[in-house]
């Protein structure tokens, strides 16, 4: 997959304590795709960030706090909210944003760990509930854009479409090994668009 | 889930033969239930069954063939293709019998260790894309059933609009637990009709 302008992490603001929190961050996703979720614990995060661990517990209690901030972030900086003039294409844009994101073996990793998980009850399942809804409150400005421009009504329900969009790119990533090209993300955001025009009930 | 007329296994006709393939079958899905992928083997499959494991070897090689085997079946008995005169209701009726096949422990446990698995090149992804192409195939005759009616255009691709119905089922399986009810599942195969019928490009 070619890299792409907007995978640059943008520059934090901050002093020490942001610099802080970005190098823990970053470690827990190096950490993610080294050893996994079983294996990854506040201690080697500590170690690989080079701060005190006592740092990690007090900021984030648990392990699946630090996860699921990390995967956040990362998505956050690299799933910019696209503002091209039209439904569909901001939702091709998400499309291979969200593509590129999974291909961080961090990020992957951890998608894989929730998906074979079976106790729903596990921290870690509800670690992939808590990273959906930010996810799905984030891009949901795609569909206010799209509402104001009145391409779609305003009924439209964003969970939805964001469902219709991401869950084929994660059924293809996670079960079938179909293609994840740019061609796939933009028929599929064109279907998706049309679908959201179209309000069938 | 309540339980469906369709779930009871049909009768398979023929002799002996044709019933060891029947309990073997029956044994790797609950074995797959008990210990998962990792721990299934033909020994254990064969003193479940009753049957001497050097059947199993000369049958189906290896465990992948068989869990594919095993699970296919399971589809093709508990995933009748529906004929109910139209297309959304055609795929209501096949988007509930996946949520029922997938409510399976030993479906459920193999649906889970596909998704987990990176490499890809590893025999059991090789069985999740086997497993994909199969349903397609079994699901298309649906669409062949609307084109027939006059409902949809020739020429839609028909893993397109299966995968449109199946993606968000795993994806709220495996990741983000929101609920697999009737009305979801109604309302998707609406939207996925409307789709088909609509022919975007």
């Amino acid at each position: 997959m070619a890299r792409r302008k907007s995978e640059t992490p943008r520059k934090r603001p901050g002093g020490r304590s942001a610099r802080v929190r970005s190098d823990v961050l970053q470690a827990t996703l190096e950490e993610l795709a080294d050893v996994g979720y079983g294996e990854l614990s506040f201690e080697r995060v500590a170690d690989r960030a080079g701060v005190h661990k006592t740092t990690l517990y007090r900021r984030w209690e648990n392990k699946e706090n630090l996860i699921l901030e990390a995967m956040l972030e990362r998505g956050r900086d690299r799933i910019p909210i696209p503002d091209t003039g039209s439904l569909s294409s901001d939702l091709a844009e998400l499309g291979k944003e969200i593509i590129a994101n999974l291909s961080d073996p961090g990020v992957q990793a951890t998608t894989r760990t929730v998906a074979s998980i079976r106790d729903r009850d596990s921290a870690i399942a509800e670690l992939g509930r808590r990273f959906w809804r930010a996810r799905v409150e984030l891009a949901s400005a795609i569909l206010d854009q799209a509402k104001t421009r009145g391409e779609i009504p305003s009924q439209v329900e964003p969970g939805l479409l964001i469902e219709a969009l991401s869950a084929p790119i994660y059924f293809r990533l996670l079960l079938t090994d179909e293609p994840l090209d740019d061609e796939f993300v933009e028929q599929l955001a064109k279907r998706v668009a049309s679908v959201g025009k179209s309000r069938p009930r």
